[in-house]
């Protein structure tokens, strides 16, 4: 028996891939968190859902593990892609236990790239991926990785920049990475990906520091060499110009 | 005038979304890479295709710039996403002379997720991309680069492992890696993603310094954390049990 975990890109109807499109419309039932369940029932009304809050994680998963060991064809959705802070660890994770059980991932268009693609090209070199959020990680482990990215003049891409509950957290990074980055880095918000109110902003480093990011932004920070070209920002394929 | 530069993903029509799709059948001419434009023309077999060799990527910009300017609708392709190590920072560059031109990316699903997807979830946390090309990087970055991914403790993903040229690279690059992770943490390897030949290995960190990779293979690199689950690579979403 399979269970599908589908990354459904940025929520237009659009960025999903064709792949994705075809796995929910061949499912049972669609199993996800109530925002992103949402976007795929203006695409798919008459489909099953079984939908819960954020922070449910665990229990979702292991309800949609359930109904697909009882046979049902599962298809558990995460926004952008399936793997990039989604659920296809915690599927496979908790499907160790069901001998019986394949997970198949399904990929999607991940914030780092649909984002990317609405501010120019910033991640057109070697980058680093980082969440901001410390709910599952410690936050000395956080610095840790903002650190080395900067060290390794990494173009950087923020998850989670911002929440209520962690207002200075954007701030506190940019500081560690202003140790070894220009103040006039070029960098990048995105927000609100693929769905309404999508707009971005490009500005500084010294700049990002005071932006007000929310839990619908995606952040780029430049390396030393990324640009800002006509408006967008973007980042060279490498150091020697070919 | 706009010019677009569209992610076509893996290579298989369902592994690209619906956008991709929609600007390629607007298009008047589709430039691309010999290989990727024959992927496509599979697909669309009455457009007007212009292609090149590889390392010809600025000579394609500029006469896909040029094709636009003179009022063409335009579609430069890459394999994956389009701004990961994709024609988006050049298209950017090159289109930067000419003031009546915007740049359109369409992203795509890059090969760190649709061969993240096959081999399982091994970017569920926080991770680092490099390429171990040196065409347009000196080696020394790259060497610093992994070198602080490794102690950042990054799940990594690495690019252009191998090439004729270049074939102790990815030796050279579990060496450095292997400075600060442990012989066994989980790796794997992904060739010919969405394309015929499509396969994948799991292995540990030791055994990737003697793996034979090609320039159609992806690399993945656990982090302490990562797990071997059901003969899949699985990198967990957090440090804590939640």
């Amino acid at each position: 028996m399979k269970i599908y975990v589908v990354g459904i890109g940025a929520g237009s109807a659009d960025g999903m891939t064709y792949e994705a499109r075809k796995v929910l419309e061949n499912s049972d039932v669609i199993v996800g968190y109530t925002v992103y369940a949402d976007l795929v029932k203006k695409l798919l009304p008459d489909k099953e859902y079984f939908t819960s809050a954020m922070k449910q994680e665990r229990e979702r998963c292991e309800k949609a593990v359930e109904m697909a060991a009882q046979g049902r064809k599962v298809a558990v959705i995460c926004s952008g892609d399936a793997g990039v802070y989604g659920m296809a660890s915690l599927v496979h994770e908790v499907a160790a236990e069901f001998e019986d059980i394949d997970v198949c991932v399904v990929a999607g268009v991940s914030a780092m790239l649909s984002g990317g693609a609405l501010v120019g090209a910033p991640l057109g070199h070697d980058f680093a991926v980082i969440s901001l959020s410390d709910l599952l990680t410690p936050w000395e482990k956080i610095e840790k990785r903002l650190e080395c990215a900067a060290i390794g003049d990494f173009a950087i891409c923020l998850y989670n920049p911002s929440s209520k509950k962690r207002r200075d957290y954007l701030q506190k990074a940019c500081d560690i990475i202003l140790k070894c980055r220009d103040t006039k880095t070029v960098c990048a918000a995105a927000k609100n990906i693929g769905r309404d109110g999508e707009e971005y902003t490009v500005m500084t480093l010294g700049e990002l520091r005071d932006y007000q990011a929310d839990m619908f932004t995606t952040v780029f920070i430049g390396n030393s060499q990324t640009r800002e070209i006509k408006g967008k920002m973007v980042t060279p394929r490498g150091y020697k110009n070919v």
